[in-house]
């Protein structure tokens, strides 16, 4: 790929119909652009809605996304579609909420540094003040929030996050949000629950687990949505356990668990792969 | 190992205390046996349950079950123990109950013909007829009970099952088993559940694991008990699934868990590695 | 999908360039068919190859296999591409050779009878008689070729096989077929090798793979080419082993590799989702 | 568990004969020690060699490692063992040894730092100077030693690790050690190698995964001998891939998998769970 190529995601869906491909992909023709991949699904083999995600080249010089978003209103029109196009060099701004419990911040930290995790993070926030030295050597401002279950905080949560994140990342905050949080701001916040949902909600899954003698457990990557723990599952990690493991050894086995799929769910979110529909998610996977 | 020596397995629990492996392998060592291989757990560092599994080899022609028992005697006494002596060259006798699903029927048949699953099965019994061939063809009775939700025919099953089977499989028999039922039969009774429990106990599981979008599906292999799918867990199998999945597909996919699950849990239950302690179980794996 | 539409699968590959998905996809839609999935991929991102298949629905009566062929000769010629086309109502003929170990024989004729593995099966071949009972039950013509690795009766094999089968499966067939048969046979083998290639080709691999002291063991179904367990790799499938497992045991474990191996192979191959790329594979999944 | 009581571990091997088991625990509970757990293997049924490894409890201020081993010798010269004791409170000093790839380092010093990983880390040694920040802030002693392949600089780093540790780890060293290195620094290395061993051997294993197509890649934890990736097997963790992974989404994938077999090592190597035998490893895991 040249430098005056850049690349682009269009995210699209309406109502299946016959010539969807064939218009889209005539359009990008025309405009000199190229796809560079393409993946598709329909929920149903008639009557049911269709989602593709593009990612395409084209000219650097000719086309912004302005331009690019008038071109293609047209299409969007005849189809009656929603749809959304994105910049892959224009990364998004991934805040992060985290509690005590410190493996997947680290995980996150660790991804963002080696370049593998391409957001920017605009901040850490905690109700933990002890991770400031950890957050400050990866130079990302941290803020002490010292939130409870009894004052949440979340006008102050609200401030810091509001304007300056694309998105957020519960990584093991052990508060919940209320609906009227979720409401103001707005966006996509994507959470790690430490069990296999739907199995274990709430708190402590872990002991939960153990109580039930399960022979594997797992971790969940979902979005946050009101209801606690019930919101579109992204993905799931598991390992087989035994008698043998008691709450601890459950705890730590799960560690590798929740940073699997925890960081599995953000690289297919920053990569513009996952489509929420309904109380499900389809994740066009990159492999 | 020679042919004057006999295997037996020996299953063991009492309170936990010192000196109890001494005792237990000073004990087999008197008798001039051989510890195959042990394997033991204990509940907790102090005050738990201990357990432990010992296959061991003996004179056959100076032991048999009742003298070997007999002899144990002292060392229960002194231990206020829990136990059982098991001969390996006595299989059980496995009853199996079906309904129309032959997936994990097939399984069965197929390792027990091929000398993998080392049981005697005296009868298969379904409410679909269309077995019977099946069934026929590997010269083991088969008996049509027609049984429905309504006219579950329990007392024509505990007839045939009762005295004939030294334990039950339950390889996919959609109708639940009355406290009645299982409380006359008082023998082990092994269900395979098309699911990842605890999650979506009951009817129709992969519509419920399709409905709740979840990227992982399973199987369980559990004992039965009088609350539907809330038996103590054996073993559980997993595999990974995408909103690509209908509830055909996954149906399809967790034939192959049904079978893994269920063919491990028997494994392991007729070499005697299974033991059930309050609402969980204890597998001491054979690898 | 009403049944005045058929299904077909068109898989198509030509150098890279831009417009090849709008290209097909309006051509498809100028014949009033309608794309139901379609799956690409490219070997780089520029002057690579390009890969598709593309899945569609199109008037029965109007389009039968030759007319949709001689339609898109112009497109396959603007492209220089090579390509396929199959109905997936004409299920493909799959030939079966198979020495003594029975398992994955039990497997695809357990599939074949459930409907899962949509295919014909014209024929079983074996040089172990035993198996004639077996597949007669399923109402399959069994042949015995007594062949040994001295006189491996190629000639015989062939005029059962040439003409009766669109491919062949060795579902654990232990003589190697020569590169003088592959020519003349001239379609498709899928072999199932007991191990995880590369590692351990040729014979014995669990003996091979205790000796390595190895913590994994797998098995891969692959194509076959003359250069004995090199072929282009399909699926591959893994499960963990310990020191306690002795060559017996690994061999247990890994009949259940192989049969799932070698049936995703199957179930792929059969839906017209691989394509063989030099000494590769491209596996459009079908989930 | 009280504080009067101390915690050890027997590493135990002989041939096998009768009675091992009995004198060893009799042995224990004749001092007033009490079994925590016990795990063993027998290479064979008959004639083979007896591994045993115990963790027992015992009273602190009556005894320490010199008067237990004095104690334990008539039962060593009895079955002309080998053996070792291990003090759970006395921590191993682990040398780390690392190039320019971070992934394993982080882990491991992650690990540690979470209490996870109970070592001590006198060191870190790298070819790469651009680790000494990270090391640093963990509080480790940093070296820098530039080998390369032409000048390995051995007797450095023979200085720095002789004495300082009990082992050594290469977390991603891409300099082999010389026989010579192996035999004057005399202790255990264990090193990850980034395929899954037997396959893949030497320089760029993932290219070599990519060259031949496979499904599964894999890394392996092993300890280091002096013929290159040969040394006994500890733990290997592998992943699906597919067509669409190049080298570099390999090498991505692979990450996780290499920090996952060499903590999953490290953790059974430092509870002392391993033994090496000839060319493979027993491992007694922890769960």
């Amino acid at each position: 790929m040249n430098d005056q190529q850049k690349t682009w995601v269009l995210l699209f869906q309406c109502p299946d119909q016959r010539g969807i491909v064939a218009k889209i992909s005539d359009f990008i023709f025309q405009l000199d652009g190229n796809i560079i991949t393409a993946d598709q699904y329909a929920t149903a083999r008639q009557g049911g809605t269709f989602f593709i995600r593009i990612e395409f080249v084209i000219s650097r010089d000719r086309w912004n996304k302005q331009s690019l978003s008038q071109a293609f209103l047209p299409v969007i029109r005849h189809f009656g579609a929603h749809w959304s196009l994105f910049d892959k060099e224009d990364p998004l701004r991934m805040g992060i909420f985290v509690s005590q419990p410190d493996h997947c911040l680290f995980e996150l930290l660790y991804l963002w540094k080696s370049g593998e995790l391409k957001v920017r993070i605009p901040f850490v926030v905690s109700n933990y003040e002890g991770h400031r030295d950890l957050v400050s050597q990866f130079g990302i401002p941290f803020h002490f929030v010292p939130a409870t279950r009894q004052e949440r905080k979340e006008q102050e949560l609200l401030a810091i996050a509001g304007e300056a994140s694309d998105f957020l990342v519960l990584a093991r905050y052990m508060l919940t949000l209320s609906g009227d949080f979720l409401a103001r701001y707005g966006k996509d916040i994507i959470n790690i629950h430490h069990s296999f949902l739907p199995s274990f909600k709430g708190a402590r899954p872990y002991q939960q687990a153990y109580d039930n003698g399960v022979k594997v457990i797992g971790a969940t990557a979902h979005f946050v949505v009101e209801h606690l723990d019930e919101g579109p599952i992204i993905s799931q990690e598991v390992v087989r356990v035994t008698h043998r493991d008691d709450v601890e050894s459950l705890k730590r086995k799960g560690k590798n668990l929740e940073k699997l799929a925890l960081s599995h769910a953000l690289l297919q979110y920053i990569d513009y792969r996952i489509i929420r529909y309904q109380n499900k998610t389809i994740v066009f996977e990159d492999k």
